[in-house]
Order: structure tokens, then C-alpha cells, then sequence
């Protein structure tokens, strides 16, 4: 029974926002981005001080208003006019070299602050301003492409987007069939594993006993899930996506279930680009579930391996064989994996490599090639298992020949995980993934890879 | 009617801010300021981004049952070990000195960042960090006087707190009689200006229909009132507190208030000295009232002067006459208010001095003595009205010889005021202030100004 | 800003309701409506007291799996043995008639009350009850049909419901798109007016600014609303539907609504079938939406006639020439309505007809034919308008040839009207409606009429 | 986490209450009872149709402004003119006389049901009527005193409280500190049994964590608990009181509780008297408190036996020998209780009169004495041990000569342990209190009692 008093804050927050919304519909904003500018700077000084929130808003919704060039030229005029302060910055860089101390480095800090980012301070003041930057930096990094000179601008927005996205702020709610509409709306749209076709879709994803679904909001965008996390409980840890999301599956009893599956994580905001929540998502998530259900014992992904066909297509130095190499272009045959001949000399192929591809292939500059896999083994996950004709989708099959893979959370062996791959490079995987690549049906494989 | 499905969210932050505090109470912590300083070094390392949150809350706990002896010598590690990256820093000068463009700027500002920003962000990502973090500055604050080694650290924490504490985040809400009672019991405590003596006190104060309070909280101390104000809702500018504050008053029917007065604002959390949310506060609860209540037309405070007898004592240079100065010997006669004559004489010379305190004393540096006057007319306020025998309690004689004043908020002004007095230290004030200090009585007062 | 402790009063009540759901979906209940019975004996005896809830919730959990025989089964034994004490009884008759005071008349009340009305309150005492008894006389009506042995059970059952649904327990909440999806999934699906097609449909009659919904809650069912209303916010009273429920119709900025329109009111619970609460709905929706929104000077309905086509083709007596009665073979051409000169036609027949309809047909009883309109009328709206061509599609054009109708409320008349029909079953009406039996271009009619 | 939508239902009404109070404050109610009457009358005409809830509200802010006469003649006036429709029940009883069906019963039941009945329910529909209700019944139990003519009156008034207050309708809360003020203000005021003296007592009470508090709430009521609860969480069944409410107790880590004592039940409400929600709430607080802390294997009660002394001074046939009645007069020694000798002689003789008060003594009728022990016997607890010197309050020692006793609440035998006492009287009680009544320093008085 919770505290009931604090229940209206963020209602207040988020009726306020919507209200805005609504305010900034009708605003007329004919003023061009040099007239922003101009508004910028009289929110740096005294005038902004006094007017409350009043100049922000205007600035928000005058930016709302303006076109993408009209963006362009006013990030640009943030670049330009908005750094620091450099007779300051001169001084503190000369006292610094005098007598080169802390206090001094702590000078030179504040010194050279750009003025921007205390201009994107007082713009988050206003009523629903922190919502408004964090769609100011998605046309940011769609402007960024290639031009670095906006970089400096985005270095300075994704810093004060970082310290107000500090995991402290945010909050875990479990998303299910009570949820607001508004909120689920979301959901469906920003799925990016396996698409949600309708709200049909969506319930059986959140409304059955054996599902759930979770998302960190932040109390300034209560409206908007930043990053959510669909799981499946089930009694084993399943090799393919298909049964889980099957229309007329059978629901698993709950006190039946010892695994927690998460199945898919998506973020949503493309402004918080960069800035990531995961990590800290399945692991609360693994907490509120062990204590809802404290038989749980085996916390694990059913994950995508979306790098792998690419890397096979593209890299020369595959450790294949010529036999093998005419054999990958039978994944070129319509339903291939329905005749059990094909899918059985494709296994014996594509699994060694897939182990491979995991464990021994690395990026020119020695990175895991896998994004997925740089994010779970990053936060500390094993690689469990690799699991054949996982997901036939059209997706799963262009990306990886229908492989999936799952990894495994211990949250004992985290730390000691994410050390070894941090430090060193190393891929924690289970005896049964590395003996995938060791096994006697790759022989030769493994003869040319030694 | 709210959406309130967001309601839970911070009843949510609420229930495990206080799971923790109990946990806390517990926890053995037996562990030194040294053994703190390096599990702060594993928080800023991999282990750290592995963990989650759970060494960020070790930290805070052991950082609890630390004494003051303890939390000093981990303050003082906080700010030899974890200053900037040196060789990184230098690095980024050379690269400014060779061609100082802003993006280099941006790269030394980086560069010069003391590595403790980081390791206060990575501890506010704990449950209940950010109130922990708040309270370790109030800690701070204590032990810097007059000490400057720490002042470093200082403007880190105080840096990031006024960045997590921007306006956007804060939340206006009224506190009433159906306020949770933990709530109350901090307004209780927290009222800096007029003691409230008890519950009783605390009633009247907030449940009549012509009584308001209102407070901003944040989302993460959402048990926290951060800043208070009592505002009585009267037929007219009130001159004297007494009557406000009445035991046996009559409540105004509230379709004939006309005007707002803010009679008290306090700040409650030591820890966020020096982030300022008083004007914010002012200028939103105007907006609430005037939404509520269309028929206010009036937003005024009744303020203390708490400087004003202080200064009367040690300035030399008061516009006096001998003569003057020898009527205010009869302040020191007990209940010189209750004598009609002395009460008038001493109005005589005290009136125009108050002008002259406001209008014209100003400190060595060339401010306003009196720090309420900064605040309002800080905020674009007028100095309205001087009320003689405003507050007759011990603290109101002692500090003011019983005067009150009143700062009127006009909305249309309040730029123009700001920067009338943040540009050119003018004052603005009624023209019944002004008349003061050149009125008839006081003729020798004003030829000895000329 | 609410009093926000009671907010978890209802969340209480409706996790309750949930965890029980499902509970006894897995719950073994093979004991047939005979044992069900002696459960209910024990629930009216000593055990039923001490046991506290659960022999409530076991009796109920038990009729959840009777099919439709065992619950006929038990109906039939709630008639026979639940009946009332009738030795009590007796007693209490003898007395009145010895004495025939209002006294006496109280004990014979309390002494012929039926046994099964205390079990009914008793079984309401399990959590989740009341929906569950709501949705026990959904059965009750579905086997009453041409039965009436079971009437005397429905009294009760109906007696009790309704007290249990006095008005004053419901609580009126908006419906729009940040409502639970498990709530918004029950309007789709008991929209019996014009069917929402689904949830895009929906969106398009809950989110804009100018549409609103309101539904009716019971602090016990808090997931079913009881009844709801749609409104279309407009600058005049819209004649047709279509434009209302356009795909891409445009929204009207709020500032320039005056006119509400009640377009369709839908009940949900068929258990609740004959208690009435449509007509305080729309009285609290007025002043709902008077308060909100001071500009709306109009509240009408846009109404269907579901009875008018079935009354002209089954009325032989109606007021029609031979020419007029060939006319309205014209119906039967497809899209009849898209040729100018057959509307034009029909419309000359057909809309003095419904004025006819509405003020001088009546059924052999003497009672309005028209159910919508005996609603309306019945809370004192008055009959406003015809509105030809309101309904073009098959169900508007099949019920009523596309005729749709609005009522208005005008709060000031509402007692007289409601008086003037139900003392005297007059009809209040527009002039307009009125001249339209009397009109020009039907003389011919009228002169039969007379 | 619960579905947050149905939070703002009661924070509606909990408003709509509110401001009704305010209006009703300034409502001109010059009419008399006579007046009131008349609008009864209307109300239940078809005016009272049409007007939504108007009326009922007119009535009920007018029956607020009446005087303790105005009130009394308007509630003779309901019981004069509002019984039941005698012409109707007449024939209603010639047609069960002609032939006693079941089915005519219930014509009988629904003809005889006064008038007032549905006056009450349409009074109910007012928004806050339910709270006017209750404070009506109030006035009129403070006026039934003695006078029978107002009985038949408050037989229906709580026939229908009684129906609607069902234990389905309530709702059980945790009271806490961070409960609204408005909430503890009234658990301050109505403790009945161990008066709260100040906040600070209170807090005492509901804030440590081997505390609780529990209180129903009705969803028309919200801001009004009906009856609490107050538990101690304790190692072992405690004995005395004192020690539970002491200011400088010890706090018992909550994992080291084993025992909740409900040490002060207090109904508050007097206009729901005689309707019992008691055995309600200490199952489900007994339900409650086992789901939270599964550790828990004792629920027992610290009681009064207020009845105990007065009995002893009036019962002329107590078992006593002529010594022990000398003893007797010893309680009015001041502080006997601190003379170990007075102590133990007193204790000699008191607690096995104690236990023959409760296992042998019975009123002329038959029935226990003390009112606390019928109440939990009656809901099926069990006698489980006498204390001596449980409470040396003036009151207790006044009361029972600080005798205190706990009941034990064990659910599984809840319904045998009523049905003993509720069938054959029998008290059930532990080896412990029956041996006191044989216990060997108590020969003569057994031997006497034989």
C-alpha cells in the first residue's frame, strides 16, 4: 500500500504537458530561427532570470514551428554563438598553467563551459521541456550525419540529457492490459524485435498470466516509455520465437514457471540516442520478478543475432571449406529449412560458425561483431546457447538463417562476466557454445582454424 | 481529472525510499572513510557499470554511519583522488593553445572534468541516492566554514545538484489538511519565518478556506517539500502579521478575496543552499491562484526586514540627528509599542530610516543590506509599502523594531524590475516609499541627504 | 488537486477483484447446484458468520462452473427454499389485521422478506462479489424469458442491485485515450448505437479536443462501466451523424464550441438490466461540461428512432393517402436517397409521418412508441427537431429511413417537461415538429387527421 | 503495482464531498421541518424523477440547518406520513390469505415496505448523502432514548445503512504516518478504548514498523474510517498494556515478530451502531498482516473486561468467602498495586472470579456480561489467558481491577468455536483460564462453587 499523496505529483506533470501540447497546436510562430537565437540570448540574461519560465516555452514553441532548415540554421547559431566564455576560459588556462592544481582544473571546468549548456538548462525549465530536447536532439542526430559540425552541440545536449536520465530518475512500471491506451499505443509502435501487428498482438503479449512487459519512464515524459522489455516465463529456456508469440498457445500456470525469457528490448526515444538504460532494465527487472516469484531461477534472452549473415556474406576469411561455402548457397532455395535434408547440412555449417562468429571473429579494431551480443555480454551475460532454426521469420532468416541465441543473466557471475569481457576481451560462453566449435563434425573447420 | 496511471510512478520512488531507509538502519557498517574511497574507485570502474546500482547503495550506507571525523577524511579523499584526468587535461590545452577553436574548448571542458562528477552520478543512480546526495551536502556545507580545501568538491556536488534540481523536474503541489501527515510534520519543523507551535497552529494555517500553502518537491524525494509558501488570502494588502495568524480570526468567504499574501517562504533542504527556487515558486503558485480565483488582483508579500536593527546599531553614517538618535534609546523601554506617543516618535525617525535602508544604505559592495529585499526585488518585485508595528512578536522587535514591508508581484512588471535593479541597483519602489524619505517631517533627515 | 490517499482505495479493490478472477478460473468445482444449495444454508446459518467472506466466495466460485442446467437448478432451489419464514409471517399478518398500524406494517414487511434476500447480501460480502451477482442475474434474465417461476427470484435479486446502484455510489469518470485499455476494450464492445468499428475508431470519438466520453463506475466493478455517453462538442446541432464519426473530419478548436451532442448512450451490464441510470448520466455530464466549458449553450442528443419503419409498416391506420402509400414503395429502391427527386418525394410523406409518430401514435396501451424517445422524454427533453437524412447507413436506413431525431435538454424545463409526459403524456415539442403535421404541403394529410 | 486509472474514482467523490460541505456551509435553510417535508414529498413524486439529485440535496442541506426540535418533528413527520401504502397491502394480504404462496409473500413483502424506505434511497443519490445518512441516524439513536415512536423510523434507516455499508462495499486500508492528517485527526478522536493523547502518541501507534493500523473505509465516505484497528507486533502474547504503548519502548526488528496483537478496536460512526464490521475486519487484518510477514503464527487480542468490577460490586451470589470480601476493600487502598503482599492476596481471589466470570456467570437472560467478550467470542476467538495487572490505568483498575485477557484467533477453528458458543453458550477457553476456576489455591471457592 503506497504512499498515495505523492500519486498526483506526476499526474500534475503529465496533464500539464498534455495541455501544452495542445497550447503549442495553436501558437502562431511565423519567427524565423534568427529570431530564436536572438530569444536564446535574452534567456541567458537578466530578462530570463525574471520571467520564470515564460521566454523557454517561447523558445520551445517557436522551435516546434520551424522547418528543418530552419532547425539546421538554429542549431548552427547555437554552435557559433553559444560557446565559452573565451577571455575567461584564457585566464583560468593561464592560472592553470602557473600553477597547475585541482583547484585550478576545476576553474578551467567551469570555464570553458560552453554558454549552451546552461542555455539548455533554463529551456528545460519550462512546463514539458525536458520532452521538447529530447525530440530537439533526435533532429540532431538526424542532421549529424556526416557533418561533424554539429558535434559540439550534441556532445553538450547528450551531456545534460545523461546527468538528467541518471538512472535514480527513472522508474520501472510494469506495463500490462490496465495500462493507458496512450501508453500502449507507444508500445506497439516502438517494438524494433518482433514487430507488434495490432492490439490483439499487443495483449497477448501483456495481458496473460505467463507474460509481462516492463518499461522505465522518467517523472518529465510521463507519457513516453523510454525503454521496455517483453518477457515470456515458461518452465525451460525456450530455442524459438514462434511458440512464444504463437496466437493459440497455451498459457503456462504460473506457479509452473522457473524461467524468465526476455524475448525483446526496444527503446523508443531516438533523442536518447546513446544514452543507455538497458543494463540497468533487465537487471531491475530480474529483481522485481525474483520477488514476485521467488521459484524463478534462470533469467536468460531468446535474442536476435542480426550481424551474422552480413558477416558471413562479407568477411573472405570464413573458416569454411569450398564444400561448405557451396553448401550456404542452398539458403538461397525458398523454404529451405523445410526439407530436413538442407536444414540438417546447413546445421552442420552455419552452427561451428555462428559459434565462431561469437567467439573468434572480431571488427578491424578487435570489437565482438554482434551488436546484440556487445550489449548482453556487456552487461555481464553469458552466451548460453546457440539455437537452430530459432526464428523463421523473413527478418530472422535474412539476418541470421533463422539462428537465435540465448544469454544467460546470472547475477552472481555479472561482475566477473563483464570484467572479463571488458578488460579482456572475453566472451563468457557456456562448454556447450564452445564445443560447438571444437565439435567432431567440424573437424576440418577447426583444423584450418588452428 | 488526471491521468493517473502515472500516478503510481512516484508512489512507486516513495515506497522504496523508504524500504531503504529501514534497510539502512541495519546495515553493518563498520567499514572506514578508506575502504570508502575505494569502493568509490570500483564504482567508477567496470565493476561499477556491472553492479547496477547495488555498490552505489553500499557507498551511501557505509557513507551514513560514518561521523563526522569520517565523513571529513572521505571528503578530503573525494577531492585529492578524484580531481581530473591530468595527462587527458593537458593534452586538450595543448590542442587550445595550438588553435583555440570552441571545439577544442568543448574538448578541454570535457577534459577538465574532476572524475568525482562522474562517481556522484553513478552514486545518485542508487535508490534514494539523490536525497542521500542532498543530505552529504548539507554535511559538506557544515564543514567548509571557513575551510576552503573542500570548496572544490563543493561546486562538483552543488554543479550537479542544481542540474538535477532544474525547475522542469520540480512539482507544485498544495499542502492542506488531507496532506499525509509526514508531509505536514516537516512544514511544521521546516517554517523558518513564523514559528508554527503545533499541529493546532499548522491547521489554521492551511485548512481554512482563505489559507493556501504550497510547496515544489522533486520526484526523487518525493517525501521532501523543498521550498514552502504560506499565503492568506484578505479583502486587502495586509500591514501586520498578528492578525493573519489569529487563533480566533474570522475566515474570509472566499468570493471576496481580492488579494494573495505570501507571509512566509522557507526552504528546507541545507543541502540545496544556494539552488534557488523561490522565484520560481512565487511566480507559479500566482499563476495557480489566478486560475483558481480569477477575481485576485493582487500578489503582494508581508515580508520581515530582518537586517534593518542590526544596521541601525552599526552604521555610523545614519542620516540621524542627535536628537533622533537619542529617541532610539527608548526601543530598549519593554512594551514602548503600547505607549501612543513613543510609539510615534519613534515612527518619526524609524519610518524614513527604512526608507532610507532600503532606498539608499547599501553594503560596502554596493548591495542591498537587507536579504529579503534582495530576494523580492531580486525577482522583479516593488518595494510597496512599510508597515510600522507590522510584527510585534520578540524576533519582529528585535530584528525590526516590529517593521514589515510589503514587495508587490505585478506580472507585467516584473522584467522591468528585475533589470532595473540587476543592471543599474535601482530599487523600485511605490511612490508612498519614496515620499517617506523626503517627507515633511523628516525635512532635516533629507537636507542632511542633500 | 484531489485528495489523493483514497486513490488506492479503488486500486485496492481492483487488484482484489483481479487476483480473485483468476483464482477461480483454476478452481475445482465439480459439485453440482444441490450442494451449492447447502452451501447457502450454511452461509444464512452461525457458520456464514463466523466464516467471514469465504463460504461467500466458495458459493460463488462453485456457480461460476455450473453450465446453464445447474444454474437453472439452482435458481429454481433459491425460488423454493429461500422463500420467506412464513410462520413469522403469519404472525405478523395476524397482528396487522388485529391492528392495522403502520408499526404492524413494518414487522409484516420485515417478516415477509425472503430468505434469499439476506443470502444475496451475504454472497455480496465476497471480494468481487457484487460484479459477480450482476453477472449472476444476466443469467437470471437470459432463462426468464416466458418463465415466470423464477420472477420472484428476480425481484429480489433486482430489489437489492438496485439499492446496491443508487446513484449516489456512482462515480462519473471521463473515457478518453489515456484510459486503461482494459476499460476502453469494454466500450468498443458495448457500443450499441453506432458500432466502433475498433480501436482507431475509437481514437477518433475519445481523443480529439472536441469529442468527450463519460462513463458511470461502481466503487465495487471498478473495471466495468456501467453505462457511458459519447459527445460531439459543435457549433450548432448537427442534423446527420455521418460528419460526426467522419474518418477526417476536421476538430474544432475548443474556444468556439457551443453545442454538446449526446450521440450515443450505451448500458453495458445486462445484469442491470431495468435500473435506470442513463438519466442522471446526462444530467451530471451537463454540468460536467458547464463547468468546463461555460460557452456550451445547447445540450441535445442526435437520436436514433429504432421503432418508426417497424411502426409504418405494421400500422394500418396510419394517417397516408393511397398516393402516399405507393410512395414508400420507393424505399425499396437501392440508394433511394442519392436521387434528389425520390428524397424530395419521400421526405414529404415521411416527415410529417414522424412528427405523427412521435406526438399522436401510441401504442394500444397508450404509451409512445418510440423507446429512445420515451427515454428522453421521460427526463424531461423536449422533442427539437426531424432531421431528414440523419442515417444513411442500413441500420438507420432499415429502422427509420434514415430519420434521425435530436432531444434537448434544457435544464430550467426539465421538471415541467418530464411532469407535462408523465402526468399527462404530453409530448413536449418544438414548433418546428409541431408545424410539421400541420404543414403546408401536408394539408391533404391533416385534413384526414381531423 | 495496481491499475492506477480507478485511483482518481474516490478522489472524486472525496472532492465532490468537500465542496458540497462548503456550499451547504452558506446555504439559507430558513424552512422548517414541515417545508422538509413537503420536499420529501416532491422528491418521491415524479419531480424527484426529473431533478436528477437536486432535490435530495435541498432536502438534506436543510435538514443540516434544522435544530434538535426541527429535526425530531421531521423525523415524526416520516414516520407519520411516509409508511407504507395501506390500500395496497391490503389486497396484498387478501391474496396470501386466498392462497399463501411464495410468490404472493413477496407482493406482501414489496406492499408493505414503507414509503421512507424509498425516500431514503432517493435522499442517498445526493452527492455526499450517504455521510448526511449516517449523521442522520445519528441524531435519531440520540433521540430514540426511551421513546419507541421514532423506532420504526430507524428500523428502516439501518435496514437500508446496513445493506448498503455490506462488507463488500468496504474497503481496508493501512493507516499510517503517511496517511492525510484529516485521516489520523479522526483515529485521534474516535479511539475508544486506550485514549491517543497527542500527534506524538499517535505516531507512536502507527509509525515504528512493529506497528499497524487498519481502518474500513466506505468509497461514498472516503474521508471518514468507519472502525480501526491498532496492532503491536510483538515475540510472545504480551500481558499488559503499558509496555506496548510506552514512549521509550524498544522497536522489535520486524523480522523477530512472531505475535500481532490487536491491543484497541474503535468504531466510529455513531450512526452506523448496531451494524458490525468488527469480525470483518480482524479476519481480514489477520489475512492481511500473514500475506505480509509469513513469519506470523499468532494473532491474539490485549482486551478490557470492562464489565468485571461493576459485576463484582453488584452480584450478590459471587463465589466468595466472607475473607475474601474483606480482601476485596482492599482495591481501594490508593496504589495497592505497588505492595507485592496486597497485590498477591488481591490476585488470590480475583483471577479465579475473573475466570468464573467469564466461563460461569451469565446475565438473568443468559448471556455473558462483558460486551468484549461477547464480541469476540462471538466471532469465534478463544479465551486464552487471564492477566493480572494488565492495566494500571485508573481506568482499568476502575473497570477490572487491571485485569486484562487475550483472545485467540485461530483460524481454523473460528467456526467450531462459534457454533459452540453460538448454539450452546459454551466459552471457549484454554486449559490455563478453565484450571484457574479448579485451581488448587482456590480449593474453598470450588468447593463452594460445587
Amino acid at each position: 500500500m503506497a504512499n498515495a499523496f505523492f500519486s498526483d505529483l506526476l499526474a500534475t506533470i503529465s496533464e500539464r504537458g498534455r495541455t501544452l501540447l495542445r497550447r503549442g497546436d495553436s501558437a502562431d510562430a511565423k519567427r524565423d530561427a534568427d529570431g530564436l537565437i536572438e530569444l536564446c540570448d535574452a534567456l541567458l540574461s537578466g530578462r530570463g532570470e525574471a520571467s520564470g519560465t515564460a521566454i523557454a516555452r517561447e523558445v520551445l514553441d517557436i522551435y516546434r514551428e520551424l522547418d528543418a532548415a530552419g532547425r539546421r540554421v538554429f542549431f548552427e547559431g547555437l554552435v557559433r554563438d553559444f560557446g565559452p566564455d573565451r577571455e575567461r576560459l584564457s585566464k583560468a588556462i593561464e592560472q592553470w598553467r602557473a600553477k597547475p592544481s585541482d583547484e585550478d582544473a576545476s576553474s578551467l571546468h567551469f570555464a570553458s563551459e560552453p554558454r549552451r549548456q546552461e542555455l539548455i538548462r533554463r529551456l528545460n525549465r519550462a512546463p514539458g521541456g525536458t520532452g521538447d530536447l529530447v525530440n530537439m536532439r533526435a533532429d540532431l542526430l538526424g542532421m549529424m550525419n556526416g557533418h561533424t559540425d554539429l558535434a559540439a552541440l550534441d556532445r553538450d545536449v547528450s551531456h545534460l540529457l545523461s546527468s538528467w536520465f541518471n538512472r535514480g530518475f527513472l522508474v520501472l512500471r510494469r506495463i500490462d492490459w490496465s495500462t493507458p491506451a496512450n501508453i500502449l499505443e507507444k508500445i506497439i509502435r516502438y517494438e524494433a524485435v518482433h514487430e507488434i501487428s495490432d492490439w490483439d498482438d499487443l495483449r497477448r503479449r501483456i495481458d496473460p498470466v505467463d507474460r509481462r512487459c516492463y518499461a522505465f519512464f522518467h517523472p518529465a515524459m510521463v507519457d513516453e516509455p523510454l525503454i521496455f522489455v517483453e518477457v515470456a516465463l515458461t518452465e525451460t529456456m525456450p530455442g524459438a520465437i514462434a511458440p512464444l508469440l504463437a496466437v493459440d498457445r497455451q498459457h503456462l500456470p504460473i506457479e509452473r514457471a522457473r524461467t524468465a525469457v526476455f524475448y525483446s528490448i526496444s527503446n523508443t526515444q531516438r533523442g536518447l540516442g546513446g544514452i543507455s538504460f538497458g543494463s540497468f532494465l533487465i537487471k531491475q527487472v530480474v529483481e522485481e520478478l525474483r520477488r514476485e516469484l521467488p521459484k524463478l531461477d534462470t533469467f536468460v534472452t531468446l535474442s536476435p543475432v542480426p550481424g551474422f549473415m552480413a558477416w558471413v556474406k562479407q568477411d573472405k576469411d570464413l573458416p569454411l571449406s569450398d564444400e561448405d561455402r557451396e553448401l550456404l548457397k542452398r539458403l538461397d532455395e525458398p523454404k529451405w529449412f523445410e526439407s530436413p535434408e538442407t536444414a540438417a547440412l546447413l546445421r552442420s555449417v552455419l552452427e561451428p560458425l555462428a559459434a565462431y562468429y561469437f567467439l573468434k571473429a572480431r571488427t578491424p579494431k578487435g570489437r565482438l561483431i554482434d551488436s546484440v551480443a556487445r550489449f548482453h555480454l556487456g552487461n555481464g551475460a553469458r552466451l548460453e546457447r546457440i539455437n537452430w532454426l530459432g526464428d523463421l521469420s523473413p527478418k530472422g532468416l535474412r539476418e541470421s538463417a533463422g539462428i537465435m541465441v540465448n544469454y544467460l543473466y546470472r547475477l552472481d557471475d555479472i561482475e566477473k562476466n563483464h570484467e572479463a569481457y571488458a578488460n579482456d576481451g572475453e566472451v563468457v560462453a557456456s562448454s556447450a557454445v564452445k564445443k560447438l566449435l571444437k565439435s567432431e563434425g567440424r573437424r576440418l573447420l577447426d583444423m584450418r582454424l588452428s
